[in-house]
């Protein structure tokens, strides 16, 4: 029964793919900790956007106040935003590209740059640094993207 | 010809990978019918944000006044906004899990969990529900991502 | 060393797997290059959202002008995040649809016309076409990704 399984998930074997299963799963867990950090804000400065959240703190007008925007809400907010523009096409070109045959020290420098790119995007984005700290952090992390796009385009072109 | 394919293809024959594939399948329809539930608000609430989409209404002034925001519009937007801020790690990651080589018991508990509660949290969403039912479904799915996502790491991390 | 890795990533040799390889990078390209559009028009229209992102433009309130919105970028970002919606589920079921063992010729139709669609969508959304041209547009891509969906679950279904 084991060996069956061995057999049909041989790719976890392979070192790039376990290259860029690690690199994919840091980011896309990256991203959805833009979740929690959105949440907090809206708990922190009480600023919600359904009635429903807002229930507990009372009836009425005394709760519909916090129906409201909050500058680091919405920041936040923008930042996971960016993260699904940007994080979900590396995933799914970037699997395309495992799979395409590189050469192991070329798939960890995609990876490592990419991954190492959207962090300090997400600290330009919420401390906020001053541009172009941010500006630069996404178009490395795009730049990278698009490589291998190229390379998995090399590799596979079938239209 | 078909026999080559179905070497290339083995994976579909992998248990786990089919449950995957089942349930990653669902869950993708189900965030995209948030598209058709926003389109049905739109055209019942005559709630429209590009001018070409009111040219039916007649011209100028008389369309004007449909381009405006509807709760019902906005809430059905946020709820696929959350779909895609929490399905899209769930593929990515379950991908990367189910070639990892889990147990179908284990895998079939962590896509049936992540599916079941995020039918829910839409359904909750719309009604919508008191909270925190809401807010539970939503951290049920994401405690189910975020063990996948270890049970990679454990498996894979090469950095 | 070359063959262990040609044979972990036998895929790649599928020819239904590398037409998929290359529409997908081609859609997800599509989808990144909304970033670049929104960037053209925030600058040509001097419309932003971040306050550090106008600190070259001057301080205080002479900057503070740029802090709006804008029609064009409102647009752009509206295409983006229906690529998102639309693009996202695509790429996730067509890659499942595609380790499935589908006929080639059927594979290259539904990537084929998929792809097509969306590059439609764009312009129609951007120019912008009168309607039904981009609704139509978004409706094609969309029975394209469901039609893939309905073969994955014929396949592969394990609930």
């Amino acid at each position: 029964r084991r060996g069956e399984m061995a057999k049909a998930t041989q790719l976890i074997n392979n070192e790039v793919f376990r290259a860029f299963a690690t690199y994919a799963a840091i980011v896309l867990l990256k991203m959805m900790l833009m979740s929690l950090i959105t949440a907090y804000f809206r708990l922190t400065r009480k600023a919600f956007v359904n009635p429903e959240d807002t229930a507990s703190f009372g009836k009425g007008e005394s709760a519909k106040k916090y129906l409201r925007t909050d500058p680091d809400v919405e920041r936040a907010r923008r930042g996971h935003l960016n993260d699904l523009e940007n994080i979900v096409p590396f995933v799914g070109i970037g699997l395309l590209y495992a799979l395409s045959g590189p050469e192991l020290s070329s798939a960890l420098l995609h990876f490592r740059i990419f991954t190492g790119a959207r962090i300090f995007h997400t600290f330009a984005y919420l401390i906020p640094l001053p541009q172009p700290g941010r500006g630069l952090s996404w178009a490395v992390g795009y730049a990278v993207t698009f490589s291998m796009a190229y390379n998995v385009l090399k590799a596979a072109w079938l239209l």
